[in-house]
């Protein structure tokens, strides 16, 4: 008795004997290979394409002759006549198998295929689609066994794609009879595998559908809403666009719009109404932007902070606003897309990352999702710049996180020549220890202020002010060159032996830029702007020293700066002023938006879901409003860079020049301080 | 070693053996003993109520002291005080069992009560409801584990009712946070337990709810809408009410509406925006007559023929128009009420039988739900007649359906001086076999036309007409009077001896009424009446006689006369007419409304929706537009009773005079039933 022919696949290795005449589809699905298909092995989608190898496998023992596979038929002719099969490629639905034989499946047949993220060290994402098209045909009514439509449309997703249970709505059933008659009992179905227990039936094309489909992930940010639309066939971003958030005018940040809800007796629901609308203009504008329907957007995963989740759903946040911040819900939700009045597909769905906690949301989660701190091998401290911070710490043993109000000066609030990152704000700083003089950059432009073309190539946008990563270069510069002391107190001018040094009222202030001669701003640092980083960067080190503290550790192995302002953050500059713990500086990494990463991570990967729920679950959850040590860590951490904890990686890199400008007649940064908290 | 003491519950016999100290509802609930309780055993919803019984129980060989309980504690004394407990009741949560003790749980203790139907035949529902209450006590929120209020009613559902997994909605997280907090974190909570996989919340309310909560069944017919309106606690129907379909204005039969909705392009559309419509008024009457909020109705059960079905889902009917008659879907129907336009509880929850085949719908499986064939001892006919008769045949081995098109003549279309069923109708009819003198009776008068106070009691009313179970009393009476022959001819007045039988063009009419003198209708039985009644009826016992053929039988054990028709035919005219197969009269019942019962006991018992769900698939269903044998019986049914067939039970009761009135000149009646086939 001659045995089977083995069928080995790659890249997957798995490998099964079969009946020769056996079809390399059906081979490939009895054995779990990873070959996609739309329309169930009848050869018009040619979504199973293989290529064969040929030849010697000395890794696996084998020879494979030129006759290992069958001879193309006539499907496969016909299929290469009107399309054209690249070289050496067979459908597998059509190619059987005839004699051992190793079969190649290329990365565009794979269902999963690998999403290339660009970040070196970030995993590749997985492509598991949440929604899948699949063709079927469908026996035609009979009088003898009556049956309804949608019951035989049932039995074919139950016999041709083994798939034995689905839902359809009442849309579906208006459309089901005519889309039949239509395709001539042939239907292509987008079924959603994430709505719930089942799976559910979001479309119905006559025939075999070959077009793209879509999803949406959506970071909604109290400032910035921020969309990427992509391909769910290929998990491919073909759009990326981005929105103010329109609840702006309700509140610059979360607790002035917290209290506009409990002001306003419509407040809430008027902010629900804004951000919604907001939605859908940045939805129809990414998809004017790919030039796709919005119609055939049919999947949207959400990342927001507590508030914005709330008042996106249309909850009031008043809970939010108070101890114990008790969230509505804290578990991710499956909704319809329609339910939240966004105008994509009208089956679309919406899925919303977990929360953590009450401070900490599913922005958090998304974090958790992209950087995988649960995952780490080794301890990595994860922090997510923004009005709130939001801190994680942990490896694969265990993960702990918190959120830690920093206010919003990193943003540029609060800051006396302060402004949002946009053209024209200085966001590089240095300044010369000898000479104590400056130079900058501001957005949209590459050059220094020192260069000759400086002047010129800012002539448009003008130099209008700084925003918090310039602030924390300037600051960060400042104490390098000795012109700000470990307290915080800017010296005068004979202190520090520069004119650009100021007096402002009873303190002193750093002249970074003097625009009035061409009508511009004169752009100082001044203490009261020392100060407010000092508060912000305090609660954010306190937050992760905190973490820390439950952890046991007072060191970690490395820093991920996550969002937008982590990603423009030097980090040299961000150890000066001890925003973060002491750690190697190439250990400090920016993710860039991984919130808004870990929200496409969602989208192109159902499994993810599952992962990131019970991920959340896992995590411990420190609340720092009642833990004791917070205030401590917090008084150590105003100090530039800290009073009480030693930074000897920085050290390595940097010497702070010792000096103190506190003459015994400036206090009241020390007494505001103590009001403060 | 003691043993625990025994404890016997009745009715249900149920016993075990109990620790000393455990609360009776504790054991009722290990044994599985059906005992009633919302607040969950705090001893505040009274729900649990049992009745202790002591002395001797010889059966049992059982003796219950007096001290068998314990004492009435604090709860129970201050429960009645407030509210009086009945003599010797205690609350099951609050009782503990001291000593072998024999507990009767009252029926008003029971969730599953037993529903009593009204006609002896009939089984009783057992309430086994969709909606339910809970009482629940939820963990406030914690800092240092942080979960969203939700997660903690889904725990506080698992831990207090053994419920592991709930759904719930924007709106119902929209509320919760208000409603946990005004209750005290104690709250009411209405789970739908048939809406899909999962139990889903749909109310709230702060603390104990211990109002009523209601459900309604509708029979959604061509003519008219019926509704019962029960409460959800007690099965109890508390208010009845019926409305015209408004759909009557595109087309009085199904068919109409058929072609209506093929002729217009938003006809479909038209007529279920109407019948949406009629049901909002409808229910708005019936919450009107029963002095309850419509917003406390939270669950709706539906049957309806395939036609309306399609209509009232916003499904075009276009294919139930010709063969092969494809239903979009058979299957039973789980629907937000919402989803629907129906103005209901915001989540209340429609459910709709499975249709059985294109021609045979939700209202002949309701029918199967009440009449139960598939659990008939002996063989039993079930006949719904309206437009379509749905017609079933089986006993508990084997069960058949099929639809017959008899037309709209039975319900006095068609017919010269028919009607519908109204006041002033003709509905009852005897003719003396001597003299040929009819008597008959109207709707809304209890007296033969024959009494001398029968001119005044109708005065009102008039005499207005003939309606369905008058014609059919008419010329079965004319068929034993010898009027007319058992071809249907209408005999002249030479060959009938009476001056009734008039010339009526080339055939004779029967003159039942003449109140010209009154300025009322010549009311006649003409031979175009009797032709259509005999289409109409060849085509009922055609189908009741293919079942029969496919079941292999000549006989049926007894026949059940279904629907609002069924209820007024005389069984002893249907058969003189051969509109049902030959059997004893005294097994020829009628069942009243079974659609609309079947729908309320769908209603109250979730458990019998997926009996019926099964049933149904089991049914054999055969099309008669197909079968070959259907025409045969048909020109066979055409005679008066039957021109093949014995109807050896009707002999012993009644002689039909062995007439013939053709004279060779009047052929037109077998030409034109040719032509009509």
């Amino acid at each position: 008795m001659t045995q089977d022919p083995l069928v080995i696949f790659t890249p997957s290795g798995k490998r099964g004997r079969f009946p020769a005449g056996t079809p390399v589809l059906t081979a490939a699905r009895q054995l779990g290979v990873d070959l996609d298909s739309v329309c169930g092995g009848r050869g018009i989608c040619s979504k199973c394409q293989v290529q064969p190898s040929y030849g010697e496998f000395a890794k696996h023992g084998l020879t494979v002759h030129d006759d290992a596979l069958s001879e193309w038929n006539k499907v496969e002719q016909r299929y290469d006549e009107k399309r054209g099969l690249k070289p050496g490629r067979r459908l597998g639905c059509q190619a059987t198998i005839q004699r051992d034989v190793v079969i190649d499946v290329p990365p565009e047949s794979q269902v999963h295929k690998q999403v290339v993220r660009k970040r070196a060290e970030a995993r590749d994402i997985t492509l598991n689609p949440t929604v899948r098209l699949h063709y079927i045909e469908v026996a035609e009514p009979d009088m003898h066994d009556p049956t309804g439509d949608l019951e035989r449309v049932k039995a074919a997703l139950a016999a041709q794609w083994e798939i034995p249970e689905v839902e359809a709505d009442l849309a579906i059933l208006g459309q089901l009879q005519t889309a039949l008659r239509k395709g001539g009992w042939k239907i292509t179905v987008a079924l959603h595998h994430d709505a719930g227990p089942r799976p559910s039936i979001m479309h119905l094309w006559p025939g075999l559908y070959e077009g793209a489909i879509y999803g949406l992930a959506v970071d909604l940010g109290s400032t910035t809403i921020a969309a990427h639309l992509c391909d769910l066939r290929t998990g491919a971003v073909v759009a990326s666009s981005g929105l103010m958030n329109p609840q702006i005018r309700f509140g610059e940040d979360l607790m002035s719009r917290v209290s506009y809800a409990m002001m306003n007796e419509t407040g809430a629901d008027e902010m629900t109404a804004a951000v919604r609308e907001g939605m859908n203009t940045l939805f129809g504008q990414i998809a004017g932007e790919a030039g796709i329907e919005r119609g055939l957007i049919m999947d949207a995963v959400f990342v927001c902070n507590p508030v914005m989740h709330h008042l996106f759903l249309g909850i009031d946040p008043y809970e939010l606003g108070q101890a114990p911040f008790a969230l509505a819900t804290s578990d991710a939700l499956r909704l319809m897309a329609r339910d939240l009045e966004l105008e994509l597909h009208p089956a679309a769905r919406a899925y919303l990352l977990p929360c953590i906690a009450g401070h900490v949301g599913a922005d958090a989660a998304a974090v958790a999702l992209s950087e995988a701190p649960d995952k780490s091998e080794d301890l990595v401290l994860i922090v997510d710049v923004g009005t709130n911070a939001e801190i994680q710490l942990g490896d694969k043993t265990r993960v702990l996180a918190c959120s830690s109000p920093t206010g919003p000066a990193f943003e540029g609030a609060q800051i006396s020549a302060g402004q949002r990152a946009a053209p024209g704000a200085i966001e590089r700083v240095e300044i010369d220890p000898e000479t104590k003089e400056p130079r900058f950059k501001v957005i949209g432009c590459e050059l220094w202020s020192t260069d000759p073309e400086f002047a010129t190539a800012t002539a448009e946008t003008g130099i209008t002010g700084i925003c918090g990563s310039g602030i924390i270069e300037a600051i960060a510069e400042m104490r390098m060159a000795g012109l700000v002391d470990a307290s915080g107190l800017i010296g005068s001018a004979a202190q520090t032996g520069t004119a650009r040094c100021i007096a402002d009222g009873r303190t002193h202030a750093y002249l970074l830029h003097d625009g009035s001669a061409e009508g511009g701003p004169v752009i100082t640092v001044t203490n009261p702007d020392v100060r407010a980083i000092q508060m912000a960067k305090a609660a954010l080190y306190a937050g992760a020293r905190l973490l820390m503290d439950k952890r046991g550790v007072d060191v970690v192995d490395r820093v991920v700066l996550a969002g937008a302002f982590g990603a423009h953050i030097s980090p040299k500059h961000a150890m000066v002023l001890g925003m973060i713990p002491d750690a190697p500086l190439n250990k400090v990494t920016s993710a860039g938006n991984a919130a808004g990463t870990g929200a496409r991570i969602a989208l192109l990967n159902k499994a993810a879901r599952g992962e990131i729920e019970a991920t959340v679950r896992q995590i411990e959850k420190i609340e720092t409003a009642i833990e004791p040590r917070f205030q401590e860590h917090f008084v150590n951490a105003s100090a530039l860079p800290n009073a009480a904890e030693p930074f000897p990686h920085l050290a390595q890199v940097v010497r702070l020049p010792d000096v103190s400008f506190n003459t015994g007649q400036t206090e009241d940064g020390g007494r505001r301080r103590r009001r403060r908290r």
